[in-house]
């Protein structure tokens, strides 16, 4: 059956304290909201819409940026979850499949608890998902006869043996879009707050005689992010899995807890990662490459053999190829490092091509900006660029070619040549001892004054 | 009621296995005595005494050092507690009013704890602090009658049905000065210890016909220190508070378990720290700063919208305006950063202030100091430094000014003008390939040699 | 009695995806097997015999390079534990006296767990390592009858009773080495796997009459190492152990869980260590000194009074002697760095020595590298090294010299001379303003096409 997805993502999160919209706030460098759209995308659905309110603008274009094809509708009023999956009735006009209710602010539901809703969506009209609890606490309760979902009860409304029941109900729910917004219509707001509860179609879909089933996931699916602690919470359970992902695929991770994945980073088989290693998106690091402590990276890939840091950062862009060094303090941003070449020390690699076998001396900066424009540095294969070589871009080395420590490249250096740009050294001899003895003097007198 | 604090500090700490004062040893960079002060000030006490010991010069250099006006006494035989309280008696003359008793290493008691023993005294003459121990253990326990504290049993004097007592002593103890003193002249150092133990000021108080009565603390508020896995817990404590503090504040932490704050950091809302930061004394962040991994702050302000790291260290006197950025393996110390001046890469700036809107080339260092003395940098606004300037202080580089990369400056350079020093760049055609040929020679040749 | 150890340590390890035999994988930068032998030499073997199997050249290489009397035999095919003791027979000919099968990738067994053994062994034949499981499992069940050892029965051969045994085989056996052999003798491979298991040796001997023992140890010492998460876990358990160990001997971790020791760090009494160091093997650190926050250690010795950090990095042969100061991203490569010398500021130091007193500016680096060769710089006593000075080694900087900053030193300096080779200042008037006026232009150009 095709699928349509509903992610209700409008809520403000006060309790967070913040002036993001909930959703937006990050967890391993993705927002929670593209964390739910990516658990949704497992059920390959028709549609994606993405319901938003409190900065609907940075919420369509945090939900854009991640899928370009999402349809974003606004709650503009927040009048509760049935009002705001009403809010998709017209971006759902002519879809005749499934529906499939999620929340922008529960990032960890899997594909395979949605791949049982989907089955379950085959013997009930209305599927539930609910989850054992191990403190039931408030959550509503699922009142189950067999198989077969009577009713969901709030906690507030329970009684006692309502009460005991530990199955609860997690607030996503799936039923064919025509049945989805018919009970909809049906809801009321004739409660307390005074808002439309999506959770009241179960009632309602028993009393005409539909049928109502749920479909269980593992608690930890379910947690949801309200507070910063929550979503420290929720970083730290994705970082978990990363990490034991990571070690099932082959992957040393000497001290995992120490380790922090993105979304996306993707480590190959016999790779090492060395404690103290931060991953942010976009970074590709493959198998048998060695990454030292405390090394930061993004927007990268790091080929077989290569070996990076300690501290080292590799920015977006920076193309690693087998068996390179990068070594540490070494900063290296949109530069291709072919293969074998050396970057040890000290330096700032940007905006820059290096050749084949090229080695870079310690302190060696591509002075890319001028102020107002970026431009390009290209170091030959084999190149020796000496120790604080600034090369001023834009900028060639040549092949073979080399430069002197402490020069500064302003102009081409054809292949095997070398270039040198420098003083030559003097020597003053006794001055150090006169300045020395001049400045120690000058202190005394200071001292005698206070 | 007036209140004065005795803050027993005397102990040597044999356990610690260390040559430094117990109290002394920090947690969160500040010893464990100024932890005691701190918990203690929130009664707004007339007088502070604290009783010195072992290290006693020390000590009372770190107590002043927190607190000038506090007064330290000596107790040079250590007799226990009660001894250690009389010795306070003089530094309390003519002080008419409650006195607690802490513990220099007992940091962790809540300013509502010492409000409720301060309570209590309206009700009993000696007011003692208790906590009901998961672990009982050897600790003293409270004999309760109602509300009434009946005595305090050792455990090695305890009955079986005393011992299955769970709310035991915490030490801490409140009474009117002249009360205190007077039942401290009763105690008798005929124990095993041969000790005078402050705890049997309750026996003697009720022999007297004075009322006793306990409060209760959480058991965590009275964690002492003896050994440094205790310091370690201790310290782990604070910080468990102090992340779950930030996190209530609105402070979004990536990974809290990895973040460490001094016990001075103030950060405000919708700032975001990533992994791996720590914080020494004397930070303040503003709300929507960023502070990336791996870095390093003490004795800083970085103001709103500012952005840090990853791998930045601010020193003290680090004060960042809004909207800068300081970048990777960038070291700033004693320095005014103004509005939205850059420090992106490699850079020591010392002893300087940078202009708003400066940009700061990478491999930039001051050179602030000589040999003997140290001298100040000013970089203008708007100025533009290239890679690898040398700014040999005392120098000037005026607003809109420049410098040519590899150059070092040691003359002030005007407004709006461009200073350079370096030299011309030569090329010498295919003399790298000499060069490698002749040092590849010489290799050869050792290799058959060897 | 004289001991020999057979340490098993052929197997593949298919569970850990990956290229390296599983005995080699590291805990603590020690590979496993490393960690197996260190636990046996405990017992001071005369002898200690490597079965090594996949991967047995790079097996054999690890074992020697810890100890190179250590005796490697193959086992070809892997027909069982059995068969692989029976490869060791020919290595301990004409031994006389005990023989302890330990396990490669069991690393932690307490040297007071295998002395139990050897005394067990004066009232038992053979003696078996068991541990109480706290979740028995599959294991195998030891069956005692008082102190005997009846037999060792398999989980999926036990019954209910049987199953219901928590005391459990390890694995470890101790045997006198004729005893042991002649049991293998007897060993069949008349089972599903078609293997000869070891400890099928216990009830054989039983049969003939000898008597078995078993000696108990903490189920933590029996951890083997299987998948990469068993790696992690293991390494966590030595952390964890080694911190404890650190703390007890009276050094301060300021966060315990962010330290990483080696195998073979050595921290002396209070030595102070802020969060998130980590050391490779080789490292010593004195009494008192301080390594600071984000430092990373490997080969090297640090004296007292010295303090390194944060973002210092030593490495192999890097000897820093009484309270030198090497401060934030600076490098230290076998190097000695004598008394009260400093290196504050992103440097690099390599092959070279540093003298007494002197002081290194920000952003020196010693040019030890030619393309081919390295060669070494001496620095002496009270230098003043200008920031950003290029070393160009073999050079020499004397006694109390001085280079001025930026300077390039490729010849010697005499004791007491200040060097200079730096091109003079030049001051260019409204050149920045033209420049920039330029470049805006250039750029308003551009944008206005685009």
């Amino acid at each position: 059956m095709a699928t349509a997805l509903i992610i209700l993502a409008a809520g403000q999160g006060t309790r967070m304290k913040s002036d993001l919209p909930k959703v937006l706030h990050p967890i391993a460098h993705a927002p929670l909201l593209v964390h739910a759209m990516k658990s949704g995308a497992a059920l390959e659905p028709d549609r994606t819409v993405i319901v938003a309110g409190h900065g609907a603008e940075a919420v369509e274009a945090a939900a854009r940026d991640h899928d370009p094809d999402v349809i974003v509708v606004r709650q503009d009023e927040q009048l509760g979850t049935g009002h705001a999956v009403a809010q998709a009735r017209a971006a759902l006009e002519g879809f005749d499949g499934d529906v499939i209710v999620l929340f922008g602010d529960t990032p960890f539901i899997r594909p395979e608890t949605l791949a049982a809703m989907a089955a379950a969506r085959d013997v009930h009209d209305v599927v539930v998902l609910g989850f054992e609890a191990a403190d039931p606490g408030r959550y509503g309760r699922l009142v189950m006869a067999g198989d077969s979902l009577e009713r969901i009860v709030e906690f507030k409304d329970a009684t006692a043996a309502e009460r005991a029941i530990t199955f609860c109900n997690s607030g996503v729910m799936a039923a064919r879009a025509e049945v989805m917004f018919s009970l909809i219509d049906a809801l009321s707001d004739d409660n307390a707050a005074g808002e439309y509860y999506l959770t009241d179609i179960v009632a309602l879909a028993r009393a005409r005689g539909l049928s109502a089933g749920a479909v269980a996931c593992d608690e930890s699916e379910t947690l949801g992010v309200n507070t910063r602690a929550d979503l420290a919470a929720a970083g730290a359970a994705f970082q978990a899995r990363a990490r034991a992902g990571a070690l099932d695929d082959g992957v040393t991770l000497a001290a995992p807890e120490t380790v922090f994945f993105a979304h996306d980073t993707v480590i190959g088989r016999d790779a090492v990662i060395e404690p103290n290693v931060v991953f942010g998106p976009g970074v590709t690091v493959e198998s048998g490459a060695l990454i030292r402590a405390f090394s930061h990276l993004e927007g990268c890939h790091v080929s077989r053999g290569a070996v990076v840091g300690p501290y080292a950062r590799l920015r977006p862009g920076a193309e690693l190829a087998e068996d390179v060094r990068i070594g540490n303090f070494v900063e290296i941003k949109n530069a291709v490092i072919a293969e074998g070449a050396k970057v040890n020390h000290l330096s700032y690699i940007g905006d820059a091509s290096v050749g084949a076998g090229a080695n870079i001396g310690a302190g060696t900066v591509t002075c890319n900006y001028d102020g107002v424009f970026k431009h390009h540095t290209e170091i030959g294969a084999r190149a020796f660029i000496g120790s604080d070589t600034m090369l001023v871009a834009p900028v060639r080395v040549g092949a073979g070619a080399m430069t002197a420590s402490g020069s500064v490249i302003t102009s081409d250096v054809p292949d095997d040549a070398l270039a040198i740009g420098r003083a030559r050294q003097e020597v003053k001899p006794g001055l150090s001892r006169k300045l020395f003895e001049k400045l120690k003097a000058a202190k005394a007198r200071q001292q005698k004054r206070d």
